[in-house]
């Protein structure tokens, strides 16, 4: 995620860090070209073209909006749920900590300990399993503190980090330790978290239907290469500006869709998983009481990841 | 669902399989060849083209654009909210293997194994009974090691599985194996998997009113036959090509709302059911800790079913 | 509920079945009518019209865009609303009856089955209480089963069969023979069903704000008796086509919107209740066993009511 | 709430109980007096009108869309919540009478009725609180009858009654009337209902950003206001009946959204409070036998309240 | 917010308050100090236009509002989504209290007390922790009242708040002071106010991204610096008023969409946090039997906080 306070106007149009359009740049220098191309070859009198009215551009490009739009809304979509999943996280790793400290600290504060530990290592191993990497230090620190390094090299490690944690609890309502509405109320934690895993699977396995982006991307190219042969008898020299702000407007839209689409990367446009796992092991870790806490992750060069 | 990475742009322009194009082909030559025709008539002068003004395309041109893009949305709600389903079928069928491991399994392990075989098999069977085939070899391995074949003969048989787990989780309670908070846990996971059943049955009988269909497949070939006639006038040799990209889109946008429409079929917008049934049964033998795992389902020739 | 296969892409430009063309056929010719008159009077020169210019007529396009693209989402959000609260109503049916069985199945089957029956009955008690209708020969048949009668006289059956059904199952758990979680359990379904109840109360009693569809009538009349005149001269002969296509568009909204408002009727574009109740029960019974189920409704001239 | 049935397409065009026309008719007479004053003086040459593309309008128009979609929506959106609200409190009031029956009824009778009757009270105190109106006779005679007299000089008296419902159901749970099960069971009900309650203090107080209203208001006035001055020379006579259809489109919806802003007035968009808080009163009254019942509200003039 | 009444149609387009217009001012005056001199350059010839035609400016202009429209909506869901939390809160901190007051307050009403009290901290807390002040005043004393003053000093004092809400309940229930049901009660507040401050924090924590800002702010600008040159030709000195009307549009629902974007500042359009918190410590206060209310807070000139 980009962080940077909001420039002024002005800074703001030269503004690279953040834009889409070292993205498209090749598509821009492309379009921008066969424009000057078209204008120039079209003054020298070397290319005929017949004036075509604006009616086809205007149509393709009301069709255009709508998929651009479309597509546009469905990966938004699916940033903002990745976004809410990851709030559930929090939600959830805060509320089986605070409960396990509430229910078994008392009686057993190392056990509830561990079960925090666990929660802080929950939320590592889903970052880690988001984003296909092997468990890293932080989710290995965590599951040594919460008893259960054997996790970390399972198929699907946060999965089998669920059924630990209620086996135990099963086994200590099983054995007094808990009332058995404890139980139920860490099992809806449970049963949340797996939401959480299961929601996060999906958006990152499941993209927005190939043939939309296929669709979108064709429609995008037909259009702005189609378009200095239709304006450059209207327009004249203003012909390649007017090219290259449309196609940065609906090729922008086009890429940022694809950024948006998996928000679970480390792009400039990625959801900052590493600093919302960290922020939820400095609130846990706070609960827990330890007098020192890690330090909340900070942009690197306006990137937060 | 087509699974390919995005290909560099200039390739896209050329890739068939999982375009909308194989299906629309024959609309776009109809379309297409007509608006040659028109062209080489009205150049020969043995059509008079009355000079139509753009305005009556524009106006037919949004009224299309509106239904267009919203049965789009309507069917893209439908395939989104399929894949919610199965999310949730996910989450509960991984949640019911969990819970009863945690309350079963140590008292009576083979019960256990079997409960969470039967969230296996009420995967497979919910997968067979979207595609309307009867119960497959992996639902009926499934129903053998969850001790429940006679499931496999009902004629709605995820519905009368959910009877017999919850005949065998309340004869349990009864009998003191379990408490009847975790009866409790336990039937709003039975609850859960029963809306997952309602909600695809729902996606599956009911499709976007047949008048909505109806009203955009006539508007779009209306639009596109006239297209010719309007445009011949203004555009000339252009004709055909700005024909051919106004048709792709409009009939591409509405060939992949049919597509869209059930996504639980095989095809390549279809949601891939097969995968992720598979992806349950591995998660859940994961837990039951069975040394060798199934492999997940791949791609064949893109296509992951 | 129109059911019939997408017919190939020619026939369906002929198909009536399903159209929403009978139902604005009349105003279709008064718009077509005008349109030849105004063209012919023009063409005689007995009618001298002042070449308007396309802007008006776009600007009004958008507008009543706006005003017909809302209300058209509102009214199928009103459909699908509907179609998920009988989705709903079938998840607690089922659930309802399942842990009838499950609960008080080994200690009193005939309670058992009369809990089955009452669930079916609400089902049909609800359709009958939305199509306004006294309850019919199948909601008495289940309700016989069940052992309510009583309650097909009340002034609201199904609130009434819900409160019968809280009251048995709270003197049974007084009287010890179900646990009070159970209760609880089975009280869960009893306020969904209720939630089910005043939902498809709200559907049908309160339509999308009046005001909003008077406006969309009137502006959508007065653009299409308008645009003859605004067409004549630019399109000449074309006009009657080109005014028969816009006014099929935006009448055809407008219509189907009408139609999708209460989506409780019988109409075509109704959501099918009765064959959704007869499902209802095939499921129940199918759970208690009967040897012979009744046949699920089939559509009658395409038509599932 | 306005109530009439459809009435034919012919009549809809001269009804005016229920349009937004006598609202915005000031405003209508001004632009049309306006557009007719410049097309007389640009008749005689008393005005000579740069003549003007069509292009800045459409850009107008379509950012005013943009706005007047947007807020519409936004309205829509806050009277559908108001009336999703008042659908929860009728699930919450039936549901909360009937568990009280079921619960309490068999050992104390009058306690439950007074429980009974203390939903009906909080329905009507809502629809009082919503209107900022002091508790009437309907609130206070139910709430003689739920023995809770003293929540009506509440500076809240809907939450001050929950707060009384909770502390009775609780000393009766304390006293061992009913098991803590069926305490927590009432207490669901409860914070459901406190949240029907803050859900409907929320759209009461917290209207469309005023930004937004102030906003739309200007573009609709620049716009209406200028679109003679940009006809006249192209629509020449015909400019009076444009301008006013456009505006009436823009400025209708415009008053429309003022008025589905806040759905709990008593005007002609507002939500009928009175008639649904009459029928809960009447479903609860059923439920409790009650030989007389009183009659549902009827719309008077077209208009329920 | 700002709160005042509607003003009369006429009044409302001369004020300022609550305007958008200070924001945009400066952008204003700079398109319109370039439109005037394009026009006048041009009258007297040293600017010769080349006659662009009116297709590129509705091209842009259409993608301009697709982005426009799109982040507006985003934004506004952010701000209504942080509106929602917030009446979560009511809902929570209220329920909260009247818990503690009917489930301990017969037995220990100091505790019952405190813990209502906490409730209201809570509230005070969670509006400093969004607008990243220091607890204030009002905030200390009701921690103070709730005897938790040691969490103000906490990293995240609300989420240590709950922390300690949970364990005190926990030990009461170990105690036998309240049911384990009663603390499954108690306990799914805390959860849901784990909910609502995970959300508050999602929103402020995460923007909209940061590219799309940039692309909308990008073509806004390049669309209204450009828009001068492009309708000069055609509409002469209507040209800077049109190009402000266009402008203030565009530019008005971006510098819109930046205020509502953090919805927890103290910005005209932010939510009146103080006076939300402020208003539940009044109804707590009122469920204490409190005999002097604080004060509700007022706008101050028209803003409140």
């Amino acid at each position: 995620m980009i962080v940077r306070d909001k420039p002024s106007a002005w800074q703001l149009l030269f503004v690279m860090r953040g834009s889409i359009i070292p993205t498209i740049a090749p598509r821009l220098v492309v379009v921008t070209s066969l424009s000057i191309a078209v204008v120039v070859l079209e003054d020298r009198g070397m290319l005929q073209l017949h004036d075509i009215a604006a009616l086809p551009f205007s149509l393709i490009g009301i069709a255009l909006s709508i998929f651009a739009g479309f597509r546009n809304s469905a990966c938004y979509d699916r940033w903002w749920e990745g976004r809410k999943v990851f709030g559930q996280l929090l939600v959830d790793a805060r509320s089986l900590a605070r409960q396990q400290l509430s229910y078994i600290g008392p009686d057993d504060p190392a056990a509830a300990r561990r079960g925090a530990w666990r929660a802080v290592a929950f939320s590592h191993l889903l970052r880690h399993h988001m984003r296909a990497e092997p468990p890293g230090a932080d989710a290995l620190a965590a599951l040594a503190e919460g008893g259960a390094t054997e996790v970390a090299a399972a198929r699907n490690p946060p999965n089998m980090l669920l059924a630990a944690i209620g086996r135990d609890a099963a086994a200590r309502a099983a054995a007094g330790g808990i009332a058995p509405q404890m139980l139920q109320t860490l099992e809806e934690r449970l049963v949340s978290l797996s939401g959480v895993l299961a929601a996060a699977e999906r958006i990152r396995g499941m993209p927005v239907p190939y043939t939309y982006t296929l669709m979108l991307h064709r429609t995008a190219y037909l259009f702005c290469l189609l378009l200095p042969f239709g304006l450059a008898g209207a327009a004249g020299p203003w012909t390649p500006l007017i090219v290259l702000i449309v196609s940065y407007t609906f090729f922008g839209l086009d890429a940022l869709g694809d950024e948006l689409e998996n928000p679970f990367g480390t792009g400039q446009n990625a959801l900052p998983l590493s600093a919302m796992t960290r922020g939820i092991e400095i609130d846990i870790r706070e609960m827990l009481g330890d007098p020192v806490l890690p330090e909340p992750l900070r942009p690197v060069d306006f990137l937060l990841t």
